[in-house]
């Protein structure tokens, strides 16, 4: 980069009260951590339902929670209790001109929404990440199943649905949540004004799918699109499986991209008789998507013949999108995370060394990713830092349970 | 919501210059377009790569364009002549104290980097997405294949990769970028200083994966998690077909969850016994895990005795999680898209009048989904606008091919 160096990181002062738990609200407030903001979640005394969701470290700490909560600081409340309640409006209260943020997904909590929470903060910024808009519960499992994606997913044939590995609705909905803060904060630095903002999950997924024109085809076509295995809908891609029994995936986006990939292939010629036999151009999206099951079986052999290596070797220098298929353990194995400067080592207390990731926006400034903190550590030093409270004070808070702190 | 109203919009005033094509620059766009900003979108005369990508109205409008360049303007510009590029230079020095954005995927262009576009606007935020973040091209189908996720997707005992349909890396990335948009326009706005940041594609699915502890999962475990179908790791939720042929996804993630869905279909006690004979406790989410095959296979004739409205009914009142499985047409076609606030109607070019989403996030004075504007419909009023060229001027230019405006 050869771009301006700031001394403060870009979400510097930032202080989001984060009342959170399983995917969505956690990478919202993560999200806003890797790039400066002071995240402080707050979890009920003894951890959330998330507490220890798998996958797990052998000694029981959860990868998943670990993995959401970097760089995060950890303060635990008893919320069945009003003072433990009231110590939450407390540190929204002192949490400076440039707090009084809460991001959360807890349902049906009256003393943590908006109008509860205004009355210790008017300039309060809220943001409640819900499953449908009218408040019904709803999960990425269950938001998936209805937005049409499972059925159109998998293998040509198969009549079942196929649901997503990766909770992409979550994702989106915690990236959503991220914009929607920082879009908030900035018209209060202007105006003074703070918000009330929700976030239905299966907004988000109803959202993407208009975005991209899925909502749009079914309203203006009446029929859903097929199920098409791993071929790409409206272009030229598919996975290929190679001479050293590997796969790869390769895709022709553009007009170039199919020409490159007929003249390192061989098959310039042959794809070019084929146009001329079946009247069609494929440099155009729709005639490589129409006749892709003949173009790819011209091209079968081709990668049958040869190894990724080999592939690689006669790809190098073309337009060509490709890739083999890698597995989670591949990318430990071959170095791809080791070589990345997005992961950084660090010592996950419950885990060990770890390489772990920070924000994939390289900006100047964001700090690197930092372990997530155990659950409790920082319940004093916020209690102290932002209250005033002395240590007796958490440590009385602490023995009558309104607050949690790490087993010594 | 009983939240503050304001007169303005959320990102009221911020203007964003974007050169840009398919999914992920484009939905970075569209999020900060839908909560008030004046996003300009450039594309060359005659229009980028992804003008005419399916799916297609009949018209031969693409669905996929409109949908994520709604409520954007759109001017296009000969890049290829050097006036076309310096008009863009200086539509960014007049873009005023809340401009000075550029948002682009486009590769390789020494003129629209960050160096160059900094001449003209100090205090330029300029946010590059690429492939891989050493510049090496790479698109969602290929980044989705190197990261692992399509060969424990689909059904148990299958041995080829699924792909995604919905391009997961492409949302996420877009999101992030106007994270990072946003950020960088909140540092700058407070030290004057702008920002160059780049967001691989590539680095978004691998930072998405460690966060959910996918990659911890293989550093600690050097083993794969193997492909369980529509089980969820870790916990009880899958598919059930119905006594109507309907399938539902049902999702058991807490105690409780499974506590009522056992109360609710009749076999709490079986569980109980089955919870004694094993020495489980299915309200661990392990337990619930390792016996998924027995206790889904407990439950499956009671879903395949009901209808989805049986089911509806019986577990009314619950806290289990659920919902039927549809297709994009019965979101259509179920009134589904008609009664949700985040869908409005709206007219659009090249495809006529649609139910199309604004943003998720519901918060005040954020505008309603405006249509896609036809490609160089803005041409003239922007040039005029910001630049102060006369109608005389812009015809001049378009006549000489330097900028584009839409056929008469």
């Amino acid at each position: 980069m050869s771009g301006p160096v700031s001394a403060t990181a870009p979400l510097d002062g930032l202080t989001v009260l984060e009342v959170s738990s399983f995917v969505a609200a956690p990478l919202g407030g993560l999200t806003l951590a890797q790039l400066g903001a002071d995240v402080i979640r707050i979890d009920p005394v003894g951890g959330g339902a998330d507490l220890r969701r798998w996958p797990l470290a052998p000694s029981g700490t959860s990868l998943y929670w670990t993995g959401l909560n970097k760089g995060k600081r950890s303060v635990t409340l008893n919320f069945r209790d009003p003072e433990g309640r009231r110590l939450l409006g407390d540190l929204l209260a002192a949490s400076g001109p440039d707090g009084g943020v809460v991001l959360t997904n807890a349902a049906g909590q009256e003393w943590l929404g908006y109008s509860s929470l205004a009355r210790v903060r008017p300039d309060l910024i809220h943001l409640q990440i819900q499953g449908h808009r009218d408040g019904r519960a709803a999960v990425d499992y269950t938001v998936n199943a209805a937005t049409g994606f499972p059925l159109i997913t998998g293998p040509e044939g198969l009549e079942d649905p196929v649901n997503h590995v990766l909770p992409a609705w979550d994702v989106a909905c915690g990236l959503y949540a991220a914009v929607g803060l920082l879009a908030a904060e900035r018209r209060r630095a202007r105006t003074g004004v703070g918000s009330e903002i929700t976030l239905a999950l299966a907004d988000v997924a109803l959202a993407v799918a208009g975005h991209l024109g899925f909502l749009a085809e079914a309203q203006v076509t009446g029929a859903d699109r097929p199920r098409i295995g791993n071929h790409l809908y409206g272009g030229l891609a598919r996975d290929f499986v190679t001479a050293d029994g590997e796969r790869v995936m390769v895709v022709a986006l553009t007009r170039r991209h199919f020409a490159d990939l007929g003249a390192a292939t061989g098959r310039a010629g042959r794809f070019a008789e084929l146009e001329r036999l079946l009247g069609a151009d494929f440099g155009d999206d729709g005639d490589r998507y129409r006749h892709r099951e003949v173009i790819t079986a011209l091209l079968e052999p081709w990668f049958a013949e040869r190894t990724v290596g080999e592939i690689e070797r006669d790809l190098a220098g073309t337009s060509v999108l490709w890739s083999r298929y890698r597995s989670f353990t591949d990318l430990v194995q071959d170095g791809t995370l080791a070589r990345n400067p997005l992961l950084h080592p660090i010592t996950q207390p419950g885990v060990g060394p770890l390489l772990a990731p920070g924000s994939p926006l390289a900006i100047d400034a964001a700090p690197g990713p930092g372990p997530a903190p155990v659950l409790g550590a920082d319940t004093a030093a916020v209690l102290t830092g932002l209250l005033g409270l002395s240590a007796a004070d958490v440590a009385a808070l602490a023995s009558r349970g309104i607050v949690g702190v790490p087993d010594p």
